[in-house]
């Protein structure tokens, strides 16, 4: 039995990157002491913000509710709320809405779930029959879309989502590898854009096993299913690469958010983001002149 | 039987990156005209250079210096000369500088033999014996050091490296996953040093595969022996991981070397090359006080 490096006591996890082992209480209070570094770091959260958690229910937004509302929920000046996307995807959706409402239940969240189905008139399972595109096209655009949309009308001025170290270092290391810098650039927002509500990550500098870790240790209920449509084959490869080299050099995935970060002057200067336009059909934000939800309403006869 | 995507003779080589199948005569066409265009691209040969070609006798740079002499041999304004370095490696040197030998009499190409025992007054070999630090740390310097010293005593206005599109790829990927942006931005030379002659590496968008299946077809001569000290563990790991990854994504590499470029100007804007000096021993140019071959001769007493 290993003994928490800081208080003697029962250690719960081995931290390789520090090389440390903790007990829960150590753990737990490393785990908080970071998300309010990253938090602070990057200017995530400030005076009178009012943040939008998007809350699909998994681990990692639950976790994310959970830890907001503990560490800022006394804060005078700030509110929270969430917002749970219902897809409509059978089986897969259903238990963690409901895990989302018990959450915000225990907090004391205000909690607003909207489904594919009342917004669009169809939910992504059927979108996925009649449509030709993967299921992720669908989810992907329309969930961001909901979410933004629906943050802002309820005068949101930050959106919180709960992707991980893990998460963020696969997109940059994917990016990278296909030789996709503008996209790389976009990563992470320039400016603050007209209707677009600010998205923030407090778990960037987060593993994903700690968010798991963390979620067990405070009695958090976590849903392990895998979401049915989940493909994503190069992804998967990019994520297995990161996995292996983390286990044989502890903190790299710390150094590839580090690369990433050093690129960040770069990106301003050489990959400005253009200003986004509003949707010529529904008026919402997009870099083009109709945006995507637009485009895949249009296809699956929806608008 | 596969036949050529060009004349529809044997194929020898099917080029995933293309999709193409290709004979003997294609497969070299295609080769040298990459050769070209890289070299164009880049600049890397401008009128009147007289080039150091960097000659180990391993297959890279042997099927450079064939390459070179047979697509610009003929130019009258350019001079090629080799330089091999004999580190002193026992069992591993001695065969590939009798190839390098025997190549440069063949395309009669004067050629220059320097050895790290004459020079310095003693071989890697014993290096390692009396030393403290990893074979690699004491070749890659005084390699370094011997190559420039000796091109720009014979006046070579350029110096040209071997160095591949698999070699580079890994560079840039294991800087980037090391969190070393700074080393990164100094893989590609920013402007003209005095003293440092500029390297050049026509082979930079050319499979390691590909030099290899060039030299067969060309009849040269291939040492296939590995040098003793290799020993690269975390180089290993990324050079397996794109290997897997080009495998399932034919071209990746090619992204991972657009993604590196598409970064140049923000590294010259935000990572600036320093200017160098020149060592106060020796008087060879060094971003520090001291070169580090005069660092490394003090601490083996040779200096």
């Amino acid at each position: 039995m290993k003994s928490c490096s800081v208080c003697g006591k029962r250690a719960v996890y081995f931290q390789r990157h520090s090389n440390r082992h903790l007990c829960r209480k150590h753990f737990i209070y490393d785990f908080e002491k970071r998300v309010k570094y990253a938090v602070k770091k990057y200017g995530m959260i400030q005076k009178n913000d009012r943040i939008a958690i998007a809350l699909s229910g998994g681990k990692d937004s639950t976790a994310l509710t959970f830890v907001l509302k503990k560490l800022y929920g006394k804060r005078r000046d700030l509110e929270f709320f969430a917002i749970t996307v219902d897809e409509g995807i059978a089986g897969y959706r259903p238990p963690t809405v409901e895990i989302a409402k018990k959450v915000t239940e225990m907090l004391e969240i205000p909690h607003y779930i909207i489904s594919f189905k009342e917004e669009f008139g169809m939910d992504l399972d059927e979108m996925v029959k009649i449509g030709n595109k993967k299921p992720c096209s669908y989810c992907g655009v329309f969930r961001k879309y909901l979410l933004n949309r629906t943050a802002r009308e309820l005068n949101a001025t930050k959106l919180a989502t709960g992707h991980n170290l893990d998460d963020e270092t696969q997109t940059i290391l994917l990016n990278f590898m296909q030789g996709d810098i503008e996209r790389l650039a976009r990563l992470i927002p320039q400016r603050v854009q007209e209707n677009l509500v600010v998205r923030i990550k407090p778990f960037r500098e987060i593993y994903e096993k700690e968010v798991m870790l963390y979620c067990i240790l405070n009695g958090i209920e976590v849903d392990m299913n895998e979401c049915p449509y989940s493909r994503f084959p190069v992804r998967a490869v990019i994520r297995d690469f990161l996995y292996e080299f983390e286990n044989r050099y502890p903190g790299r995935k710390f150094s590839v958010m580090r690369s990433f970060e050093a690129l960040q002057d770069c990106f301003k200067a050489n990959f400005p983001q253009k200003d986004l336009n509003r949707c010529e059909i529904c008026g919402e934000p997009t870099p083009k002149q109709i945006c995507q939800a637009c485009v895949l309403r249009k296809e699956l006869g929806i608008l």
